[in-house]
């Protein structure tokens, strides 16, 4: 294994240090592994939490800043952080009577952790809505993964959150998003595991995996290494289908690189996309390209796609300053 | 070689073009493989320029961009553009008697590219200066190759320029960063060129290589993997004893990821630098962590360290809008 790495069972809480000390005017570290803002947002505004495994950085507490989230719960590589850790955060957030929106993606272990700490949340009376997100298309309705998308909900919640929107609407704003979004993935090279230094799954030396899961979850199926132009075409026909687009829409799009794979290859990739929408007659309202949330080296990348309307597009377009995800 | 791409003799125009298309509200395509403000700043104001090959995306191109550069002329892959093509591009910066300043990396084929442009530009008349980067420490002074910390350059000349700083006060400012900031690179794992679809060079299963080029060329010294920790100390120090730098200083830190080097991994380094800067009483300023300049899927990284003065701290510190930098 190849990393530059100390021990290997600290890994978490030394990232988490390193990303604290560097971002300092951004975030702060709060008890173990809880990242939240440096300058909280004022009183009456609703707090937007998240959490999950770690080894995705920058994701999820990359996120956390100005107009995005306020507190991210993050566990050891690629696992869950336990109900006592997110409850924690939770109380932290509404100390005072403030309320808090909780954005999860559909992966068991952040479920289990979820739901535990939402019972004990609304027991002890705390003002707390959750959200899922489960957007990956490769599996079907009811059974689908959270990727990439948080990145989106994150975005226009945390947006309505700063205007000091209430969390009935903080959560309307980030349902309605989580239900017009849709992504796949793709990958063509497997990443080590950082504290076990295995790999994480095996693909042949002429294989591509299309609808992998964000740890190496298996797709809907392995085939021959296809062009950029090829695998985005591929890709996006399945996405616009599922969410069923139709011409004069405005979609927000969105690709997220694994690890390994080169910016040069995205932008490759985007630009047949934005060919074949244009061929299409669907409005190309919003991009962005860039690494979000990674899994260690891996090779490929995930293609988000949303149906955006007025108020979506405004909230996206609002300023934010989060350490990996800054507008004017 | 598994990258998603279409023709391998097509990739520059193509990746551009998909630049493009993603940030259309930021940058636009000016002939061929120039990248160019969408929206110009007011005629009065100076021009940033710069020139450099292709496949470290997002940089240089990335960094085009409200606060920053005006204007990137993008070579093949890691080739230098032509000087015909730089010409044209400070030709086009220039028109209507504007100034402009153009930042090279030191490399052989950019600075012969660089050096014919500003003798065609003098000679039509055109008001250019040329600041060239050459920070890395792995050679000796008089022959040190131009890293990273170019963005430093365009971040702080970009932010005087858009101030509305004349020509000689942009070049000052450009100049006292080149001159006071060093970079240092290592690897531990080689890339493949996306044109020939061979390894960029070798290295073996345990070694790292400190020193290295931004394209793989050969650096100080072939060592055993060393950890996190040891990795940061090893190329501090070097830094630190190169620049000269003495407590009370005020330090810029940036970590630049190769490409398939994780920031898990970058953040675990900085972790160190902050604390063995605070054990020097060495002030850490100001620090920056993510993929500026890669090279494909590469493993290692670059640390730039620079002195900054109450002057270049409130040019960094001004806002920019850049696909790839951007500040609030």
């Amino acid at each position: 294994m190849k990393k530059f790495l100390n021990d290997p069972k600290r890994v978490v809480p030394e990232l988490l240090e390193g990303f604290a000390l560097a971002y300092p005017e951004k975030v702060r570290l709060s008890g173990t592994n809880t990242v939240v803002r440096a300058n909280p947002k004022a009183a009456g505004k609703v707090r937007l939490v998240t959490l999950g495994g770690s080894g995705h950085e920058p994701g999820l507490s990359g996120f956390v800043g100005t107009g995005m989230l306020d507190c991210s719960v993050a566990g050891e590589i690629f696992s869950a952080p336990g109900a006592p850790k997110c409850i924690e955060a939770l109380r932290e957030a509404c100390a005072g009577g403030k309320s808090a929106l909780l954005v999860v993606l559909n992966h068991a272990g952040d479920v289990l952790s979820a739901n535990i700490t939402m019972e004990m949340a609304l027991r002890e009376g705390l003002n707390v809505k959750m959200v899922l997100t489960e957007e990956d298309i490769s599996n079907p309705p009811g059974d689908r993964r959270g990727l990439v998308g948080c990145v989106a909900v994150y975005k226009v919640a945390g947006a309505a959150a700063e205007k000091g929107a209430p969390l009935d609407k903080c959560f309307e704003i980030a349902d309605r998003m989580q239900r017009n979004m849709r992504t796949l993935a793709v990958a063509v090279r497997t990443a080590t595991h950082p504290s076990t230094g295995n790999p994480i799954f095996e693909l042949g030396d002429d294989e591509m995996e299309i609808g992998m899961g964000q740890h190496g979850e298996a797709g809907t199926g392995r085939m021959q290494l296809k062009t950029a132009d090829e695998t985005a075409e591929i890709m996006l026909e399945k996405l616009l289908e599922d969410l069923g687009v139709t011409p004069g829409e405005e979609l927000l799009v969105l690709l997220n690189g694994a690890g390994a794979t080169t910016l040069m290859e995205l932008y490759l990739v985007f630009r047949k996309v934005a060919k074949l929408l244009e061929s299409k007659g669907i409005k190309l309202a919003r991009s962005i390209i860039g690494e979000f949330i990674t899994t260690q080296e891996q090779a490929g990348f995930q293609m988000m796609i949303a149906r955006m309307d007025a108020e979506l597009l405004e909230l996206w377009d609002a300023s934010a300053d989060a350490p990996f995800f800054a507008k004017p």
